[in-house]
């Protein structure tokens, strides 16, 4: 019946197997930072750490390389920098097997400054957030990155809401690149399975053929970001973005411990990561607001970037019906 | 594309039509009785059943038919009995499109009693609730209701857990009862896409031969409720059960906010189900506890009953690694 259905479908890897290149990417402080201004405590981002090691995570994602230029200090952590001295104060020389990764933002991240020669880094992958008016800027910083010594991806930002045309050239474009992993990116949370399976397969035809992978990176707007991650896993991707407790921007990401639960691969343990949920967790959740809540799911559902459903419940908010008919009525 | 999909891969449905075959059936109260034993408000049973009528729902289910020598009064709400005249108070005569349903589990029902004629009752649909070794029974309460006017449909529990060649047999002698519907159960939240692919071709092979439809009843255990939903209706499904903001023991069902938002058939609105959650959900919370948490996630993982869970979390426990451990190493 497996064999039929991968004959069939095209799906990849059964339940009593695992696929060995699946790696799963830890960002719960990048993509946090989006919810607390990457103000984390020191020792909340070294359980993570720990964790994420002793769960035997590939990567894990310690913030953005923001330009300094463009973003004061005030009022932001050093997350949103991840200065070497910084990170080395929470990882040391990262003496295991544990990968880090950075994002850098296309038109706010001064690469050619910020990002140092990977000999002078602790910093092993550099992930490129581009949307695709920013493609150029983008792929010279893959270049810059790459030829630094860095691993690189390349995240194409609301591909919901491209042209197929527009995102086939992206992806030709960057295809031609150094990259090694190129995202599928659901950032308004808005995917259904069928989209899942549309831009993997489409992804995957770009990027087989010059020999790179496709990563997935989900948000839980509708409750389908696990769901959203399994189908990609599925049909194919092999890098996959996941945060503890699913801390993210808004309805949040991938859960770390529903992922961790359901890969086969035994390098994986969920213990550690329910550890560090039940430890370091608590405190977060005072200050912090994260997860699905309805006005998410509208956004989600509409296609729409959640910022409107963010500064609605910044305000504690629970009006629903007022949020709904501003968006769904609303010129 | 999506045409070439419909042919290759048996999907039924298009992004820009609807099928007007798919039924919402909402089991808030019943569902939601077994997290505070049916001690609703009659003012939040109100408000669910106007909420259901507003927005175009298919069904309601006010609750059990349980049996009285079986239950005690004591300390259960009126919803654990659905006597006629509790279901009148609230509802009246129904003078409405909605249906109403009840639920009768094998073996615990004394259904030759309770269940009145047609004639006698406001109530429409009587669903049976059956675990495979008390289908003889599930088939005599199937006939009872039957014969007396209802429409009937049939869940068969814990089929997560069944020999494939059990739950054939049971399948096969269901077919060929008066039954209206057969539905799929995900009991323990522990079904993925593929489980809701497998399952959904097999039952639907059984009921479509003999002019039947199938059903779909998920848990959000590893929250995948909503996207065991949404496949289940993609391969064929046609009745759909959800609960008011996933309302429903331990971490709840389908939320009937995120399917009525998915569904394209013009007589689902939305807004009365916002409405619903933003006046009269505030206060159940304060007493009733359900949806995802770490003990619920494990169990579906393992593809266990959720009791275990339900017993820690009942505690204010989250001391996590405890929980994982007692259910991964126990004996």
């Amino acid at each position: 019946m497996i064999e039929e259905r991968i004959r069939t479908e095209g799906k990849k890897g059964t339940w009593m197997t695992y696929r060995p290149d699946v790696k799963v990417l830890d960002c719960t402080i990048r993509d946090g930072g989006l919810v607390n201004n990457f103000n984390f405590e020191d020792r909340f981002v070294k359980a993570v750490y720990n964790a994420c090691v002793e769960a035997g995570v590939d990567y894990m994602e310690m913030g953005y390389k923001a330009s300094k230029k463009i973003f004061a200090r005030d009022g932001l952590g050093v997350w949103k920098f991840c200065d070497e001295e910084d990170i080395r104060k929470i990882i040391g020389d990262n003496d295991t097997e544990l990968k880090i990764s950075v994002m850098a933002d296309a038109e706010r991240t001064d690469y050619h400054v910020d990002i140092l020669p990977r000999n002078q880094s602790v910093i092993d992958m550099v992930r490129v957030a581009t949307y695709v008016h920013q493609i150029p800027t983008a792929v010279d910083m893959i270049k810059d990155a790459h030829d630094k010594g860095y691993e690189t991806t390349i995240n194409i930002m609301a591909a919901s809401q491209l042209k197929e045309s527009d995102l086939d050239e992206a992806l030709e474009i960057l295809s031609q690149t150094e990259v090694d992993v190129i995202y599928v990116v659901d950032s308004f949370g808005s995917m259904y399975s069928e989209d899942i399976q549309d831009l993997t397969a489409k992804y995957l035809g770009y990027a087989e053929a010059v020999g790179k992978k496709v990563g997935i990176h989900a948000h839980n707007n509708q409750q389908l970001a696990y769901a959203n991650t399994i189908e990609a896993i599925i049909r194919g991707t092999s890098f996959v973005d996941a945060t503890i407790a699913g801390l993210g921007r808004g309805a949040g990401n991938c859960p770390m411990e529903l992922i961790l639960g359901f890969l086969k691969n035994p390098k994986f343990h969920l213990r550690p990561i329910l550890e560090c949920i039940q430890n370091s967790f608590p405190e977060l959740r005072k200050s912090c607001n994260w997860g699905f809540d309805i006005p998410y799911m509208l956004t989600g559902q509409l296609n729409q970037h959640p910022r409107t459903a963010i500064s609605f419940l910044s305000n504690n908010r629970s009006d629903y019906t007022n949020f709904y008919d501003s968006i769904v009525n609303g010129d």
